[in-house]
């Protein structure tokens, strides 16, 4: 079987493939062109009878719950990454897979981590076919290589959801980390020893697979409440020693950044928005988790506390700075879809106002619309962006897939989305006439936000008008790549193959672009 | 097309049809016998595109909502029965209906009160051709005389969950009541002019039906939380003057009795579940709001504050009584799936304690286990029980179904289910040979409890045991029988045609028992 095959032109002037793993795939069409017609998924029908009169669900070990299970060839297997770089659950499974002679597994995880390297001895040896979810750090780059058997393939988190409920990612066995889960499987990641946050990614997981297993390292009497895994949809609960680390939740991109460079970019945002009358009385946004975006949040802060605003609602990435904003009055409301540090995650479980978001509610675009669209502004980071406003957040300019492509996409649908991002990093430009892999198409990028100045996208006559005698530094998205090359100089085009390693799908399902291997 | 066709002895011994209203069904096959092979519902994939940019889905009329989704000949409609019977939605929906001319509607509610009296006419004319879902009152009086053109279906609260999620009950279009709403239709039965509790019928409606739409009348701002209704589910939200009359919630049945008689069976039960060991430090009980069952919970809060008993968790139908129990320390939570009177819903909206619960997380078979199994003791009411333990709550003894069938059925999956009911009323046993409607077979049913004595289902060796010398009236039910039927003397048997009005369905979707016209 070939990874990828019968590669078109998709609308975007991207080549990609229509066959994918085996599977057909159907090609970007267009932002807000394609419509389903078919059904979603339809889980088997369990019935109680076939689980213990008295709910006791719990087995002796990770090991004799996927057997149960029936794990075997080719099945996927999905987990979630809310323990981020300090899961341990991923690798367990797969240890144990390769122990049972258990071959060609699809990982399906909401997102890998560098945490998850040694994974990539199953893949080698073809434990694991391929993984299906978002990549970054050494996985990316083994994949980036060319090393996995099948095709990566790049969903965002609301993507991800999509394809479970649409019916096409089938999981056969879900293995659901919980910090604290009682013996009917009620789960949560806020109670027990280990805590983590909201269990966002995985409702969909729990609801849809063929097979639940929780794991967790605190077993509580019943109920486990809040029982964001309802154990009415679990098969096994396992106890193990520790689930994960807490500590590795929080990396140095979830922190406010201390480089003057990129507080100015942070400070022109926040008075970007000011300025085009979006930070006001009652607003919705989403607060990002990386050092920018905080540093956003901050100036925001600053700026809500000086006129005596309030936000009726903000989005995280939940962090202790957006919860002293709450505890300050700044917001009515925080959803949070994924915890970052103690604070936050303290917050979750004793404020009735903090409340945990699933990913259907935030970001699913089958849906009959979404809390993402009600966001009056969202600010991104990127990885590259162009002179159409097209942007990238997966691969460096070396054509390495590095990054996490998370929420990316889906953050699109805000009212006003902006990226804000040095204009160079490492002396190679952020700015490019035409970005390495496509993530967001040009036409869902509102604004772009340097430290030279901002470029309004032309389709946001709207913005533009607002904030022409805002004296802020408004400016061409040309004139900054002009600017930055000749400091930089231009650089040498990534050396790729023509071999894809992987594809990014849009959020409609469709496959906006392919990445290729890069040459050593 | 016949109403019902092809009888067979189901498994109880009950002449059921395995055709109903021109589908197939499956008759009875014994408790925990049918285990489903099917896959469950497959929704129509929606997609944001179909739906406004800025999420404003409210229109001017509930019967411009009805046109917009399509309304027509034959759909299924569904409303839920949170506002019992101070219900408004359904009444206009047909009213509407009729107006338009459309015919042969199945109306799919949660339950039907008298209120919906009005929809006789529609009825009589044609608008709606038969009724599926818990009927009483004027409704079950004009089924029971044969008088709907199709048969009417009755579905355990839990079963009704079941039919829709496994795909057997597809709802065209869900009207659903909520006190709040935002215009994106995240809705609530906590905020607003006139709360009602939770909506815990009709999460599923909402995910499974092809349009929902949302009716309140008060409108709030983006974010309408909590959103127990999301407005991704959401087609359209209406806005009307007043929605329902919360006060017709209450009615006479969900206040404690004050029949000497019926408070000595309260006592019975409660001082049953002491000897029985089941009353105890961290037990799980469900307390029905009935006036037999409002009084068991009475008693037993009186032994928990004698003996320092704190419970885990109470499942309600929740009244002042429960939440006064909580406040004062005798439960860790109450779980909420229907909220009678006020204070009963600012307790839900403002204690974090006091949870709304889905039916499915409560009530549904067609799960891998579900809350009702974690209870200790439920206590129920009844119309008729038999000597076989074998319980009705939907006709009476004259055959008139009067009742609804509520969650009767899914409460049997407790530990303990214990029926306490007057040995007779108005001079009509209460006891028979055997029940004129089968709704809960015998061997469910552990205890009943009459002013006459505690009969224990022989099944029960262990309750016989730990019972035997606690000096409660324990006695064979066939004695009790005896003892009634001296006084009262046994009662001619109902009049009832061979035709079927009505099949009632057992939690597993087949077929239990068959309803039969009463003859004038």
């Amino acid at each position: 079987m070939k990874k990828a095959d019968n590669f078109v032109k998709n609308a975007a002037g991207r080549l990609v493939p229509t066959i994918v793993n085996g599977k057909k795939v159907i090609p970007f069409q267009g932002v807000n062109k394609y419509r389903p017609t078919h059904k979603g998924a339809a889980p088997r029908v369990p019935t109680c009878i076939n689980y213990p009169k008295d709910c006791n669900k719990v087995v002796d070990s990770l090991k004799e719950a996927l057997i149960k299970a029936g794990l075997k060839d080719g099945m996927t297997i999905s987990t979630h990454h809310h323990y981020r770089n300090g899961d341990y659950v991923a690798n367990w499974i797969f240890d144990i897979a390769a122990e049972l002679g258990v071959k060609d597994l699809i990982w399906a995880p909401s997102a890998a981590f560098p945490c998850h390297a040694p994974i990539i001895k199953h893949l080698e040896s073809g434990v694991v076919h391929h993984i299906e979810g978002s990549l970054n750090g050494p996985l990316g780059d083994f994949c980036s290589h060319g090393k996995m058997k099948g095709l990566g393939y790049l969903r965002s988190h609301g993507g991800r959801y999509r394809a479970v409920a649409d019916g096409e990612l089938h999981i056969d066995i879900a293995v659901l980390a919980a910090s604290a889960a009682d013996m009917m499987g009620n789960a949560n990641g806020v109670l027990g020893k280990h805590p983590f946050g909201p269990v966002s990614f995985s409702r969909v997981d729990s609801k849809n697979a063929d097979r639940t297993i929780v794991v967790t390292d605190t077993l509580i009497d019943f109920p486990c409440y809040p029982w964001e895994i309802m154990g009415n949809d679990v098969d096994f609960v396992v106890v193990v020693d520790k689930i994960g680390d807490p500590q590795k939740i929080v990396s140095g991109t979830t922190r406010i950044t201390k480089s003057p460079d990129r507080l100015l970019i942070a400070e022109y945002a926040a008075k970007f928005i000011e300025a085009a009358g979006i930070l006001r009385d009652g607003m919705n946004f989403q607060a990002g988790a990386g050092g920018i975006s905080l540093a956003f949040t901050d100036f925001v802060n600053k700026i809500m506390i000086e006129k005596g605003i309030k936000a009726r609602s903000m989005i995280g990435g939940s962090t202790k700075y957006l919860v002293d904003m709450m505890n300050n009055g700044r917001t009515d409301y925080i959803f949070d879809g994924q915890t970052f540090g103690l604070e936050a995650i303290s917050s979750l479980r004793d404020n009735p106002k903090h409340i945990p978001i699933d990913v259907f509610d935030s970001y699913d675009f089958h849906a009959k619309s979404n809390l993402v669209q009600m966001m009056d502004v969202i600010v991104l980071g990127s990885t590259e962006i162009d002179v159409n406003f097209n942007a990238n957040c997966v691969t460096h300019s070396d054509g390495r897939m590095l990054h996490g492509i998370g929420g990316f996409q889906n953050c699109m649908m805000a009212k006003c989305t902006m990226i804000a991002v040095p204009s160079f990093r490492d002396r190679i430009p952020v700015i490019k006439d035409e970005v390495t892999t496509l993530v967001a198409p040009g036409e869902m990028v509102d604004v772009i936000v340097t430290e030279r100045g901002i470029a309004i996208n032309h389709r946001r006559k709207d913005l533009i008008a607002a904030t022409k005698n805002s004296g802020l530094p408004i400016r061409d998205i040309i004139d900054i790549k002009k600017e930055v090359d000749d400091i930089c100089g231009i650089p040498a085009k990534p050396k790729l193959s023509d071999e894809a390693v992987a594809v990014v799908e849009w959020v409609d399902g469709t496959i906006l672009d392919t990445i290729r291997k890069v040459e050593e």
